[in-house]
């Protein structure tokens, strides 16, 4: 159970410290990248000795984010000393993947805005109404006087652009469009940002026009969904926004897409335009939001396909 | 040539008249649309009789715009007197269809943001840094003291969102985000506009699916276009957003979409990421900005290629 921390003593805590870890979450996105690079730069500019840390492969597209070559993984059998082992955007503690083993911090804080968050860490600072963690960040930032540059400014705009979807999502409030307004001031160019978030590969396209091909209904409309064969899947390419296509036709209230990134491991990602999947996402031992939640089946995807659709068939009967 | 108005004179202009008609361009957007509705809900608060008019069909999605049902067009052989013609967001008299014969006004006013504008109304204000025109028509109903609704908010922001690809665009300023954190203090849900103007119809995604097969590059990758093949054509399918495609994918300077809506008519879509686009546009008669232009070209699709792709090679030599 975590001791709640107010953002003022997130900042004491941040400034007492030395040496720091911030560890982003693995699957990593725009959120928690962007997040944590912010948090990086304004420590370093504090004079803290800080090390960047993801337990897994982070996509191409972020490559023009400030500083997103500090990032690197620990071995299993390394061993790490450090005052604070920050965890960014993270819900629980395996989200954080080997760092927790491999860091050996004086305290743990983890700063999130999940609200399936699951107080891991000795202290938390969760604001569950932010839109993003960037969001935290921003104000964690102006509260420890930080001096904001244009790098802190777009690691952060970048993860207010990740949690909005560019501004779309209902959680896009007018202190997340106060925050941007701010950050553009800051010299962010929002086009550098969108293009760079937009921007996709030709084997990313192709592949689209084959999932395309993959899209069934469900339910009179209702569900839709579209998969990614086992045979197609190719963990280079980003897949991300693949389920948007389902998710906005007319009609469908949930979407979903599967895909197999190993023999026996099925990664299901929901959309809804109400009902709350984060709560099928966590009875499957997944997490989220209520309209965009994910998880991982241990079995093949079409076993996953059957059983996770059965459950979100059952929601409409 | 036009008198050029400020924002004060035009607030006056609008408040003289008692009937006015206000005209949205023909291809009809979300910026034309919402800044036109937007005035027209201001103007009928303050008693005012007020037409609306567009000389085109309107899209499906634009049906939750509050006031859309008001929309109607003129017939060739109608002649309505009013007092002032205001026509929104057309940079030249044809993108306002018949309304210019068939209106008998005491006086012609453009509200428009195309650096484009061509200057033919009696009375003109015109922003060219203005992300969209809807922004004006915030700043003009702020300068008229006009109460904010949720329908007028939720007018104008359509408007920004469309033009500013939901905040995604180079045209994005901190002043249109600090509209945007305005609007939603006036009751806008954000994503009830995403959602709608995300909305895709099975047809769409379908063919969607078909056009990405046409995906062709050119220039070692540095154009790419794609076709609506006559016999997919649809008028009923919006295809607006299928540039984005061969725009957004990596290398891409110039983007095309053909789509060949009558037999010897050629629509053609341009998107950069840096070239000005607009400039080719214009010498084929068409118009728009320097990364999102279009023209019409008066022969079948695959000669309108032909030529046009020609011209654009040639900006690569």
């Amino acid at each position: 159970m975590s001791k709640n921390c107010s953002l003022a003593e997130t900042g004491e805590l941040l400034k007492a410290a030395k040496k720091l870890v911030i560890v982003s979450h693995v699957s990593p996105d725009g959120d928690t990248l962007g997040s944590s690079l912010a948090l990086m730069h304004a420590l370093r500019a504090l004079g803290k000795d800080v090390i960047m840390n993801v337990d897994d492969d982070i996509s191409t597209v972020y490559s023009f984010l400030p500083g997103i070559q500090e990032y690197r993984r620990f071995g299993a059998d390394e061993t790490i000393e450090a005052d604070l082992l920050v965890i960014i955007d993270a819900s629980s503690a395996d989200r954080a993947g080997n760092a927790m083993e491999v860091v050996r911090p004086g305290a743990v804080l983890n700063i999130d805005h999940h609200k399936t968050n699951t107080r891991f860490a000795d202290y938390l600072y969760l604001d569950s109404d932010a839109a993003a963690t960037a969001e935290i960040i921003y104000a964690l930032l102006l509260e420890m006087g930080t001096e904001f540059t244009t790098d802190i400014a777009t690691c952060i705009y970048e993860g207010i652009y990740t949690d909005t979807g560019s501004f779309k999502y209902s959680n896009t409030t007018s202190k997340t469009m106060e925050t941007a307004a701010a950050l553009l001031k800051h010299g962010v160019n929002p086009s550098l940002v969108s293009d760079n978030m937009e921007l996709r590969s030709r084997s990313q396209v192709e592949m689209l026009r084959k999932v395309l091909e993959t899209l069934t209904f469900l339910k009179d409309g209702k569900i839709a969904y579209i998969e990614i064969a086992p045979e197609l899947y190719d963990r280079n390419v980003d897949t991300d926004a693949f389920i948007s296509y389902p998710r906005y036709i007319e009609g469908v209230e949930i979407a979903l897409l599967f895909k197999q990134p190993e023999e026996n491991l099925t990664r299901v990602s929901f959309r809804s335009k109400e009902i709350d999947v984060a709560k099928i996402a966590v009875s499957f031992g997944g997490g989220g939001h209520k309209k965009a939640a994910g998880c991982s089946i241990y079995a093949p995807m079409k076993e996953a396909e059957k059983i996770v659709l059965q459950a979100v068939e059952d929601l409409f009967v």
